[in-house]
């Protein structure tokens, strides 16, 4: 987007904005992923976290689609939320030295990462089925029951195991 | 957080930690909103912002309380996901060339500060729960709940006002 004009003139225009976020932070988010499965301890952590990284992988795949059935090229643009969200979860982990602790602190930041894309599928859900593209918003629809699936899944690993370990 | 050393040894510290974080976001939070407030059209949306601004005042004296509560002194540490949330809400409003569609991006925006703040009100009453502190998980589920209240107020505002004005 350009520094001299408003290149968001409609919704339609903000739906692809935001599409083109959302791509991003999914790629960044698959790119992540690995290195906290690396770190986690707890076996059942570190399961939840790889299914997660094969259900991002079928994510990505999903906002491709969504750009083919939209009529626009799929392309990434820069998500500042993601990175800071990413950047926080990174500098948290450095500075934790004990590994059930550290567990705890992975899963928390792994509910801030599906709280930003429940948020974001959420709005561009709206913003399809407004724009009359319900074909989008039910492909949307299944990353969101997905990544509220995961959020509901690392409150009961962190409730029931990690934070009773970390505690 | 020292760069050298890894400060974080307990669920203690991990949760102060993030008591810190949420206390920089919340006064963020604060800072920003009186300049969505004046970019937002739409006088039910603006009312909404307003009635956030000062219900965020409230949620910044009651994470004071917390530290009271818990013998720690109030500090506000760097928090690169808030920073993030809102420089990305900055970025898109900057862009959008048309009123109706800037208050549809302006909720979406706010939604996802809601959001951030909710898994991190939720891990902060988890924790303060697993650590015998009821005391401050009482007071967090204050603003947790009406963190919740705000994200479904700006749902409605937006299915029923704001997206269809904008499309």
């Amino acid at each position: 987007m350009g520094f001299f004009s408003k290149d968001i003139k409609s919704l339609d225009d903000l739906f692809i904005h935001m599409l083109r976020e959302i791509y991003y932070a999914e790629e960044q988010i698959e790119r992540t992923l690995p290195k906290m499965i690396g770190e986690a301890t707890d076996p059942q952590l570190k399961a939840g976290f790889e299914k997660h990284l094969e259900q991002t992988r079928g994510h990505i795949d999903r906002v491709e689609q969504v750009f083919e059935l939209h009529g626009v090229k799929a392309k990434a643009i820069n998500c500042p939320a993601i990175d800071g969200i990413l950047e926080e979860a990174d500098e948290v982990s450095g500075d934790v030295g004990d590994k059930e602790v550290l567990d705890a602190a992975l899963i928390a930041s792994a509910q801030a990462v599906e709280h930003y894309e429940i948020t974001r599928y959420g709005t561009l859900i709206a913003w399809a089925r407004q724009l009359g593209r319900s074909d989008c918003a039910n492909v949307l629809a299944k990353n969101l029951k997905e990544e509220q699936a995961t959020d509901r899944k690392l409150t009961e690993i962190a409730e029931n195991r990690i934070n009773l370990l970390a505690a």
